[in-house]
């Protein structure tokens, strides 16, 4: 199985080093060039667990790939939500008809991205647990462990998704054919919902957050949207069971962790995923006559305090 | 008149300072000691559009308002709004059967506090336009120019309403009788209620918030619900003229202005007032049955906000 990832950031790069560990024949597409350079001269570099690895792996920039001879059985989308729809663009030259997508990016409605460019039954949905940071160009620190969940999207796409269940597996990276992915991907958007927002608009981590007296309120109340518009897809999200999980990261070894869009937003000043997230449930609600006036309220405070620090 | 002044902050000590210089008999009420005990000392000490002023008036506070002697026609409120109640509990002994209580406090519901205290008719309300910062203690600095509207809150209380708006106008206080205070209260709310609680959220100037992208959905959706709430209470809010009133901030000479909830959140870490604009609209909309989204989750953000630093 030829894999490309595109996307060659923290959990891109896990990704390709576990799949290149395993003796698939992995190449790395990025957008940014330093890294692209870095990578190609000292190699991908990893703090996997306090062990450093390095790993040769080729990589092209999106302009590249056209004259690169790649050719992709699957493709591993671990770009930012924004940038997928561009990104998949720039590499059509290296999409065959027998070319499989893999999302797992966080966030609702990526599947309506990808469709432009592939078939419905070529494409892999599904979610990770597993994390990842970035220190610099070609530089990866990855600990702990983790999981990934996955599903074809259309039915004649099963046997390809059990074949990524088993070049997963190989890989160490812990994969689970799922039964319902689009719950999944909803119940983890969730998450994200609540912990990253809230903890980007004021500026706390996940711990301090569940502290506050209004804790439970929001999580309750933007879940509630979540699953009335999911409704509308045909899903029917257990809100209690969906809060308790959220609440539970509130008292978990992870309450002390600043979520992702906190450190976009507040340390890094840069453009939020709010919009494959909170915005995404507004944009359905719309879609499906279904008020979110708290998602609505928070992507709108998230876009405007980007706008007020100048992200980017 | 004999004029007592609850709360000897930027605001009282500007209104006691014009009435005791209009030669009315003008004492102070505080609970800040040390505020107290520098006027006591020193005088009341202003910086008055750059020249320094000095008066010497009697100031006590609630615990020894009881032996004072102090027995006052009008009572002017400009405590903080979420002391109110507390304040007019410890001075009930000045309070006598005929004496008037003017708030001219941000925020609705005041009347609800003070109705405690004394009859509807006995009870004025309204607003003013000027402003004034404190120093330290026993020192405000008072610039620019300001109005104030007011009118009785029942019938009978017309005649000494008419008589405040004379003192006021010896005062050069620049008064004007209200034929509908409760709409201009509503309306300087809907200002507060956007302005207010948004900038101390996003940590902005008026002139910041006017720039972003989403401020006029911010200002136009909660005014809508200010508006859908005023219904129930017989007022007929134009949304449109206050959007434009409010939007109007954006570019005016107070557009680098931070308004008080800023300061009192982000800079003093004090705990804010807005249990009585955007807090006081949700409280009215749930015994309405009147849905309130976004000013909930305003109200629900800043107290999060307010205990994650630790506001006192």
């Amino acid at each position: 199985m030829k894999i490309t990832v595109v996307g060659a950031g923290g959990m891109g790069s896990r990704f390709a080093l576990a799949l290149h560990g395993a003796g698939f024949d992995v190449t790395l597409v990025d957008g940014w060039q330093a890294n692209i350079d870095a990578i190609r001269k000292d190699g991908l570099q990893a703090e996997l667990n306090g062990e450093h690895v390095v790993a040769h792996l080729p990589i092209y920039s999106p302009q590249e790939i056209d004259q690169s001879g790649v050719s992709a059985d699957l493709i591993v989308a671990f770009t930012k939500s924004n940038q997928l729809g561009g990104m998949f663009e720039q590499i059509r030259p290296i999409i065959h008809k027998d070319t499989y997508v893999l999302c797992l990016l966080n966030g609702i409605g990526h599947e309506d991205v990808l469709e432009r460019f592939v078939p419905k039954d070529h494409l892999i949905l599904g979610i990770t647990m597993w994390t990842a940071g970035m220190t610099g160009p070609g530089h990866v620190v990855l600990n702990g462990s983790g999981e990934v969940e996955l599903q074809n999207f259309a039915p004649a796409g099963e046997p390809f998704a059990l074949d990524v269940v088993t070049a997963f597996e190989k890989a160490g990276l812990n994969p689970k054919y799922s039964q319902n992915v689009k719950y999944s991907i909803w119940r983890k958007a969730c998450v994200n919902g609540t912990l990253n927002s809230l903890c980007a608009l004021l500026d706390c981590n996940i711990g301090e957050l569940g502290k506050t007296a209004q804790a439970e309120t929001f999580l309750r109340e933007i879940i509630a949207e979540f699953a009335a518009v999911a409704t509308h897809e045909g899903l029917d999200l257990d809100q209690e069971e969906i809060y308790q999980h959220v609440a539970a990261t509130f008292t978990a070894n992870i309450a002390g962790h600043y979520p992702s869009m906190h450190q976009d937003l507040v340390v890094n000043h840069r453009l939020t995923e709010i919009d494959f997230i909170n915005g995404a449930v507004v944009r359905k609600g719309e879609k499906y006559g279904v008020a979110t006036p708290h998602n609505a309220l928070l992507t709108q405070l998230i876009h405007a305090k980007e706008q007020l620090i100048g992200a980017k």
